[in-house]
């Protein structure tokens, strides 16, 4: 079957691999219907996240399966289905607390050797472990370009809202408008936050979170922090999502929320940084950090997606087919794209 | 100044009373622009709520304070202002627990010497205790119309919604169009709910839950019970709303709730009842009972209908003189009205 | 292997059957070294709790790991394992959403066809689908009689009062001190209450509850509402756990809680039944009903044990052999044993 | 009246002050009986917090009340009280939301100009505003060396284990063993951790720990990843309490923390600091962090004093008279007190 390898620092490549086979009972083999390229997949392509030459790449999928272990019993042969990006066990210690995203055989797609050496999903057929957790029947005339969302980047943004304790009422801010913080946008809305802010530099991404409720605030042009306090009566944001990735963005949610507020940290974080830890002391903020729990969430997502009050369809920019995954990869990589979708 | 008293069973009167005065550092007075007739002002008018001959009654208010004592800070004269339906001191241990609504020291407007013996707010004036915690300012440009819900019948839908621990995504079933209702289904659409169904007898109501975003079930021509499983993989709503205040509504919600669902009894229960609670018990439910916290929730209601994203507006059906009150609550009475507001 | 079969009411009996064999890769099969009989295995003797004649009995368990099947990952032949009373498949919605006790897939142990035709563990051997989530080791040292308790009754008492939400400095109420009432009295105090009364009418049961830290209360003789109320400045209990199984206590805890207080409500209620609706909207009460959802619990409660902040080793009354079942039953019927361990 | 003031670093003084006189209906007058010398003292005792000179300084207190203004009701003249080293007004938009530590109206006593300029307790009378909400009456036969820890230092320890969401059963980290974390230690015995782990380096802070039920480990000479490891099957802590107010003892206790865990940073951080927000991201934590919320508590945590469930009474190591607070803060600042108690 067809893959897409990474190779080297700004190298992917089509390959030929063997056709996965099922080696356990709890599994499934899915034949890849579509399959997106995302933020994550660039830290990749930039040599950031280490994976070695020849790792097949991809997260978010959506397809057919077509063969189950003994042990699956929430899916079966010609289901068309979507994928979390990541599996888990369902009965280790993490899980059973509904940390899901810990789970102790916890295993990304697509990211090598320290996530769990997953082959990704930008490829004809990917195996997925403990399907019954993973996978989920896409609903009745969903399209593909919709439901790839649920189990990757609108179960993140859903959890940047919801792990933070959004109440219908509040006020938001949303740092950061790549594809996780618009679905967290959406999910802020559809949530019932009265005032979302939504944060950012370029102007087409200010303008998609006005189409989905936000109020645009350019990051350097306007001034967010008296955005949030005029809506808030001074008091600052209940939540604010950090969907950047930097410490610096950290700083700014730190600065952005009320006292006794939340900043739901979404945005990847590496290694040591400074920050305003006095500042959120003195706030007696709440810092939830960490990547999303999207098997926790992805049921009420696709309930909201197939209702049609979550829609992320207008991010997907650019479609294209697999073999053309080196080109995607390039356009993906200049910024030309907000989400690409991969198709056969 | 003027005020609606009750007289008798089906007998109420415009009477001449004194103004009201301060006597406490925490009160204020407010002279009322526009008052609701409510359906717990029905249960007085027919005598089933025992208040004395001569009790003023009315509990939904807006108007603009005249008078403040010394202790309060939050409101001062001139400002237009809306209440809640009960005062609550804010320093007893229930206050302090955030169960205003069990404040040992709470009093209800117009509802006679069991609640605290409060005149009630369908008068010229009204003295406010507690001023601080009952009172907010109106919006700039919110009609009495929509402030005159965020103490009383939107509060409530709010909390039957949010008590419930409901989720952006959930299946919610609400029982009874009545105001409550239907501010519940407003609340419960605007909380996310992937489906919200909407269960009465009245066409009229269910039209008006339809417009809310709900999906309008006839109590006997449908079938509420199908209709939840249809749209939850056959598992029952995730809450159940009980908006009628009836035992057999009761048990209809503990047979559309899900296995280890809520049921929030928002509906009025008295005394001793039969009810299921072998099913109860079976489905592991929740039932969370009890008049509505309004004061905890009253700042996020607020913020959502001054974003427009509650609007209680179309439940007002008549608009009335308060010389007119006789004839309001004869109108009421004969189930014309929902929402009647009555205007000095 | 021998096995303890219901008969007709009133009638046990001890029966050759083959022995398990595994069947599905999650299964594991256990080699029973105790196995207690429980309240309600008397259901069942009584022919309350209908089974078929010939079904083999028993839900509380410690033995040893025989044969896993290829997906168990968390337990290896040779482990001394203790056992919940029911199975969870994880991977269900309910289970996804940590309500295992309501898992679509879920079966009890000993409880015939209505709940899901799985053998019972009074004999010799045991076979335990989802084998990882329902299976744990027994902490190194720890007694059969105390780890038994870890997946039935002590998880039940833990659940009574974590499921209420109860809080460190609290005042709590259980009544009914048989040995799930018990069990909670000692998660109750454990927990941090401030507070604890335990109502019963019988002396012995009494003592204990004193023993493990409760105040006793006669149910007749004491008076429960004056003892709350003294100790919680006349407000009532925070958290009134339900463990007899009958309307009656159910409106009785209503009685002793306070306003916004919970009813824990664990005692099995069958059917239809006349309450004190009324009260519980008034005070607005937070009824929480059902089975306990021990495998959410296991793992803390298995920490406690070994740390011995737990130990129910006092309520286990008898020891007697497994072929002295029919004996057990009896003697167990009539109400002179608190908990009975069978051992091969 | 005398009061202890604040002069320069290192310099208090024993001062002449005029007698409070009561300016607002909602305040009371405290003759202190006992008041506390407290590790935030010695802040501005070395000018770290810096306060104008003459200020009056203090906050942990107990005494009688010798005037109430009108609004007062909890309390009466006569009574004997505890009180909180901070006031809340109870109805401003966070303490509406129970977030009384970040009161709109909040002052703290003897924190000079930017804390509310509220005088100290450390005098013969203190003024006390929103007296229903900041004092409590001690119980009966309750000693001034057990209640002065209500309001301040248990209230603090209390909160750093209940705001971290900790659960009867869980594994428990405290880091820093002065007053607030031992405070912090019982707290998390008497609310069922199955393991406290207590960190320092000062030999009879370890013993106090131990003796109060935690594990205590050496902070250099013992290995706190390994024992937290050890007793939780390799995880890491549910909570880990960070008590010390060093950016390092944060990194420490990301450290020690499991996935998903959380840190509940109750020592006082100031300004930018570099962090391993990295791992911290990685493990998915919870940083709660800030002032505790003792009004929240104190009900809670003057019932479990009461009890005898919780006892500060070890933690007093001196007691002295309010004329040698000269001596008791010199004292103080060479280590050889835990905490000094000056009575008039």
């Amino acid at each position: 079957m067809r893959a897409v390898t990474y190779q080297a620092p700004g190298e992917v490549r089509i390959e030929e691999r063997p056709e996965p086979v099922l080696g356990h009972p709890d599994e499934a083999i899915v034949a890849i219907e579509a399959t997106g390229v995302c933020g994550s997949d660039l830290h990749i392509y930039h040599g950031r996240v280490p994976v070695a030459p020849g790792t097949v790449i991809g997260h978010e999928y959506v397809g057919t399966v077509t063969a189950v272990g003994d042990g699956v019993t929430r899916v079966a042969v010609g289901d068309r289905v979507l994928g979390c990006f990541h599996v888990a066990c369902g009965s280790c210690t993490a899980c059973l607390r509904g940390d899901y995203h810990r789970c102790e055989r916890g295993r990304t797609f697509g990211h090598g050797a320290t996530l769990g050496s997953l082959p990704g999903t930008q490829a004809d057929l990917a195996l997925v472990p403990f399907a019954d957790m993973v996978l989920r029947r896409v609903p009745e005339g969903m399209s593909a370009d919709t439901a790839l969302f649920a189990g990757d980047v609108m179960g993140t943004g859903y959890h940047a809202v919801a792990h933070a304790g959004m109440k219908a009422g509040d006020t938001v801010a949303v740092l950061g408008l790549g594809p996780v913080g618009l679905c967290a946008v959406q999910a802020a809305v559809v949530g019932g936050a009265a005032h979302v802010f939504a944060v950012d530099s370029v102007e087409q991404r200010l303008d998609l979170a006005a189409r989905f409720g936000a109020t645009p605030v350019h990051l350097t042009e306007g001034d967010p922090k008296a955005e949030v306090r005029g809506a808030s009566g001074g008091r600052g944001a209940d939540v604010v999502v950090e969907a950047v990735g930097a410490p610096a963005a950290v700083d700014a949610a730190i600065g952005l929320a009320r006292n006794a507020g939340t900043v739901s940290g979404i945005g990847v974080q590496v290694g040591r940084s400074e920050m305003n830890l006095g500042l959120a002391w003195l706030k007696g903020l709440d810092l939830r950090l960490g990547l999303a729990n999207v098997i926790a969430h992805v049921d009420r997502v696709l309930a909201l997606l197939e209702a049609g009050k979550l829609d992320p369809s207008p991010l997907v920019t650019h479609h294209m087919k697999l073999d053309d995954a080196v080109e995607a990869y390039a356009l993906y990589d200049r910024r030309e794209a907000l989400k690409i979708i991969l198709t056969p």
